[in-house]
């Protein structure tokens, strides 16, 4: 039941904070960090700088026309860290607000100097899904990220933005944010692939392992599951399709045809999703069959079992009556021929049942 | 069955009047009040005022084209006091229909001078979910909003107002009618975490407790929830959708920020209700398989007893005959040869019960 | 089996007349009435006439250009009475067709001096749902509907003109038409209350009746009462729906805020339907639970005894048995022991199946 | 298994010729004619006539401005003979292909002098559904109709044509069209009905046959079939949705009203095909709980039997034991007290069981 | 269970490769060829020639205005070749990396000088499903086709080329193009043939075999391998909707009519998957019936079997007791009497059975 509890834990936190006022920012997730992490890649096509910092202050003196700066801010629930930032870009309070509430889905939203685009994060961690809530602020030379703890799925992009690997060095913020994206929609593929390996497993176990309650049990949780990548997935489909159509200064046309490579992508995982989900839905269908097959069985056996001896204790039951007159108990050889006829009564059930392909 | 009874009376009342003259006031809901409560609440950015009464004629003196007045309408059965507001105002013969049509579904209507939007407030009340019909109408300096009973959602607005909290004593009526929809769908996320709590205990039970009706009966009655909640929120999702297209002079371009804000709540809260609706309909799966493994269960002991003493018992049978003749009679170590057997028996069946993974 | 068979009878006649000429009027239907009735009320704001013939011709004189003439048309069966009208009033041939041909679906057509309304009118008549064939005919200043039979939703509106109630006098036929078919639309509520009704009933009795074919057969005959009504409603609403956005001379401007109105009633109607087939269609899984659940229990009874004295009675028959040399005999006290030993036995297979909550 | 048989042999000849050249006429369906049979119908207003030939080259001399011209050609395996009309008519070799094709579904395609449609017929012969595969060529003043065999629904059409009756005569070729599809139509309502039959008696048999695999595979091929029938329908639904918005010389707007008819007509039969559709995959879940209210009689009967006799069993059992010391054996009246005894207990138990409500 | 690890084997491969730059190619297919195949064929009305080699530098010669050239490469593991094409046809690095990302769904993307086709080919080899990733470059006057392995379904295609048969020598890339894709959906066709013949097979199978997990498991690899098809199909389908929409020079507008005939074709596929999924859904539910009638039947012999011998064991054990005092066990014709009486319960036994048409 251990396991049980676990996953009853995690289960989906839709709460946004409720009655309060409407941009008021509340962090409502389960990953406190005692201190904000501040994280500052400030690069151009030949200079890399980065830079880590506990206080967001520090960072302001990065921003730069001519390079990219990338801050990344880990831990959402000191919130006055995250408020500074917001006035020094002068982020709306309904932005502020999004940005550590934890149960907003992903989306995408245009202001005048800034591109908003909040993204969940799926990546492994102590063998378990994580399930992050990521934002972006994407503005003409820099990107804020904000993720509610330490770890993120980022550290590809770092290394190729620092060994100058790639296109990245070169272009300007709307590819980074291109990048970033990438690399949240590669974790997909992972944990979309884990999916896979479970459920196969499950199908192996339906037909070896005895029916227990534990099968039902795990199909329900491969459902949620499901149900809970698809809730991260589809509307970040929605997100890069509405960031393929956008007009907008801060994407560089040239920036388009990867967003187009990213909507692929992410249409292969919503496809994956949908299978998988069919699969899944069909495994409690396939865990009844085997079940009732499995009762089939019991069954069998024990009318097999009652059909041949039933009629033989009758038998037995008959000749062991005290009436005073049976003829048949003096007779010599009567035992030996009740015998026998038990043996032909046995073999007749048996091959009743043969023929029945019960046997 | 005293709870099932409750659940039966609670049904959805889905008639309107019928065959009632087209805009003909008839209130059709459960909850009548003797006398309707008038609650005013007036402010600007400098002052606030309140005021209670039972009269609405005492409300009209507080119509100030420089200040916004709140009216707030407890009591839908008093149709008289509800007809002088609806004169007052102007308002439609359907609107005043509408307000007090407790089966009208959440809608929003532009007409000359106003708007007028209803909705379904749902939050607790003893325990139980109340669903109660609420309409406003949104003017130039005004809002009439009309309840059907004492107690709702709105407390903390007027608290904010009262305080002079947040934006809302700066701006006019429709960022009131924002904050007032804001509260009626914060309160939507309540009640869709409870039902993500009996849908949690609901599955535990499944597992732990004995078969009954009373599960399948608790399933059903989720689901008859889940759809009923859905009937609220569903269209309430389309009004707030429109509300954000909506270009009429009363909404402020500064608030249509916020109903956007307002429309990613509302496509959440959807979300997850969709998402309860799957768990839940898996649920009866999820039952039936625990009930056929029970069975199975059954079985497998019935099988198992019969199995192994019916054979044993017509070995005793046979030796209970009263032939002259039976040989084995009269040899003296029959009997403790016979238990030889029996034990021998008795192993072999349980040791191929154990291969077949039955014990 | 005699209701059975009355619910086959009533089965959805989808067959128009085939391979006849398109335009030929063939009455299709089941109500045949000796002869056609016609009902004329003929009104403006200050006078009222009401006037009944079998005779359409007589009707004619009615026409004027300053009053509303609604002629009311009672059985589609006398083909010639229509024709005589249709000829008067230029209707096409397949308007006419339409009319009289029961399995049109509701449809609305505009014509050059004329709107075609089709829909279906459902109401209790001797305790069962009646599905009834109507079609309008809206013009300048005159309304032609033709039924299938006497009697019909109509009388509160014959009632309104009469009594002059409402705002029905003083408008045009448009008014007429939009009071009409609000009067069939508040007639669904009825039917869909009823709905409601059974399934609630129903529901009670799967957990307190003894399973029977005769439920099965009960949720059947609700899946197909509910697609039979949504096949009436789901059309009309698309007829609503048109006659909202319709651009026409025949519908005046103040009108279209009833007609909304009635898309609305027209939309919670649809939405009762769809709550209510998932309902039923989740009737049958409860069903399938409970049935389970009933046959598990007569499981337990069986496993119970036969767990309980199979081995008991084998142990009786161990010592039925007839060998020269059973030590056991001999001793004075070897019955009370063995009575010992089985009720022990007993009292642990009790308490064996307790802690399996057998019992 | 006959029965079975023939249906397998019937199921949905999908392969169009794979890996030909486009644009090769190869005919793949199953009926083959000796010779290709054409049938000419010419007619205008005034006077018909009609001729009927193996040759097509025949038929060219019918040509004739002034007058309608229907080219009927039966039997699609003599290519050589549509390949001359092809010529002739200047078909385009795609055309050609999909006129002997008989896996192509149905469709509407413009060309430079004439319409391609292309439609299923469904209709009874020798009390099986048939499907047949039918092509249209519209052209000014011509139709051409192919069909994979002799007869077919049309036969009203020519009688009209023939005896002059209704408008048809006076009209161009696209009213004959009309005329056509029309027929077609209206036979899939006949086809439609006779599902309707089939469901019923299906329920009905649930009810009253025994259980057995031959109501699966009926339910099965109920399946099989509305989904084959849906094939046909549906995409001619689509098919005459665009002829009625299809602008085009060769369509009067005259005839635009009665295509409009065809088009209530066929969603008239789409909606039916839901309906039956919801019904027969409802029968399976019908079926599931009939047989499991067999099983459950079964497991009463059993249950009550043994329940009631193997207690009593055992007790005879006991009194069937040989000690020496049974202190009851030799009192007298313990044979009559122990009936009495075992008469209480059967009564009991059939109290018990009343009570449960097994009796 | 050496058949099902196979299947387990063939699990569709959805990893792209996770944090890559994007623009790499990385092949990530089971297929690795020794070395890349390079098959040239170039033609034009007059002349035609083909070409095999292993070095790509050796297919630039070829290139011709006049002539159509079309480059086949087999086996993408070699990158290194497959870039040095792209380098010479100037390739977009996002169009390199799909060509070797076997992961990558069926898509369109026009480019300045070509149009880029990804699909998937489906064919028989060695009795299983082979699924392929093929892209396609079309130019002006070339097309690069790019495939996994040796084999392909497009010799009928080098065939016509070569052979001159049919329009394709005297039409430029694009008629090649559609030649190829015709070729590919043709196979589906074959896929899908197939898949009809294994669900009659099961169909068959259901009702003749004894109930075992392996149906179970046949059937959810059917539902597997439909929803592989599916993906393989459906995004194809928009593919070629687009290719049929598309404005762009390179497409002739004579080459139009073909692929709206390609269009109709995987139009065709497509319903017939869902009509077969629409079975294999139901084939879960057929299963479960006839497993249920097969319990049924075991269940009755048990009980026919137990209530015949039980209560017949009964009556024997009575006069096997042992009481000094059972008066019928003196009279003579006691033991006669008797067995009249079992044969008589016997009796009355078969007929209610037969009664309840359980026999």
């Amino acid at each position: 039941m251990a396991k049980r509890r676990k996953l009853l834990l995690r289960r989906p936190k839709t709460s946004k904070t409720v009655n309060q006022i409407p941009g008021t920012m509340t962090y409502v997730g389960h990953k406190e960090l005692t201190e904000t992490k501040l994280d500052v890649i400030d690069y151009n096509l030949e200079s890399f700088e980065r830079y880590t910092s506990n206080s967001p202050e520090d960072a302001f003196k990065f921003v730069d026309e001519e390079r990219v700066t990338w801050f990344n801010i880990d831990g959402l629930n000191n919130i006055k860290d995250i408020e500074k930032l917001g006035e020094y870009y002068e982020l709306h309070p309904l932005v502020m607000e999004d940005i550590v509430n934890t149960g907003q889905r992903p989306k995408i939203e245009e202001y005048q100097d800034y591109l908003f685009v909040v993204a969940k994060m799926l990546y492994y961690k102590n063998g378990d899904i994580e399930n992050e809530h990521i934002s972006m602020i994407v503005g003409k030379n820099y990107i804020l990220t904000f993720q509610e703890s330490n770890g993120d799925v980022f550290d590809p992009v770092r290394e190729r933005i620092e060994t100058s690997k790639g296109r990245i060095r070169g272009r300007s913020a709307d590819y980074l944010m291109f990048a970033l994206l990438d690399s949240i929609i590669d974790n997909y593929f992972l944990v979309i692939d884990d999916m896979s390996d479970r459920i196969e497993a499950l199908e192996e176990s339906l037909f070896t392992s005895k029916p227990s309650d534990d099968i039902t049990y795990e199909i329900q949780d491969l459902k949620r599951n499901i149900l809970r990548i698809r809730r991260a997935v589809f509307p970040l489909r929605e997100v890069i399709s509405r960031l393929e159509k956008l007009e907008n200064d801060l994407i560089d046309p040239k920036t388009s045809n990867y967003i187009r490579d990213l909507y692929d992508h992410i249409i292969q995982i919503s496809e994956n999703i949908e299978i998988y989900r069919e699969m899944i839905w069909g495994l409690m269908d396939m865990y009844m069959t085997t079940i009732s097959n499995r009762m089939n069985e019991v069954m069998k056996v024990l009318t097999i079992m009652a059909s041949i001896f039933i009629p033989l204790t009758f038998i037995a039951g008959i000749y062991g009556m005290n009436f005073e007159y049976i003829p048949e108990l003096q007779w010599k050889y009567s035992y030996f021929v009740l015998w026998g006829i038990m043996i032909i009564i046995f073999l007749l059930m048996l091959y009743y049942f043969k023929r029945k392909k019960w046997l």
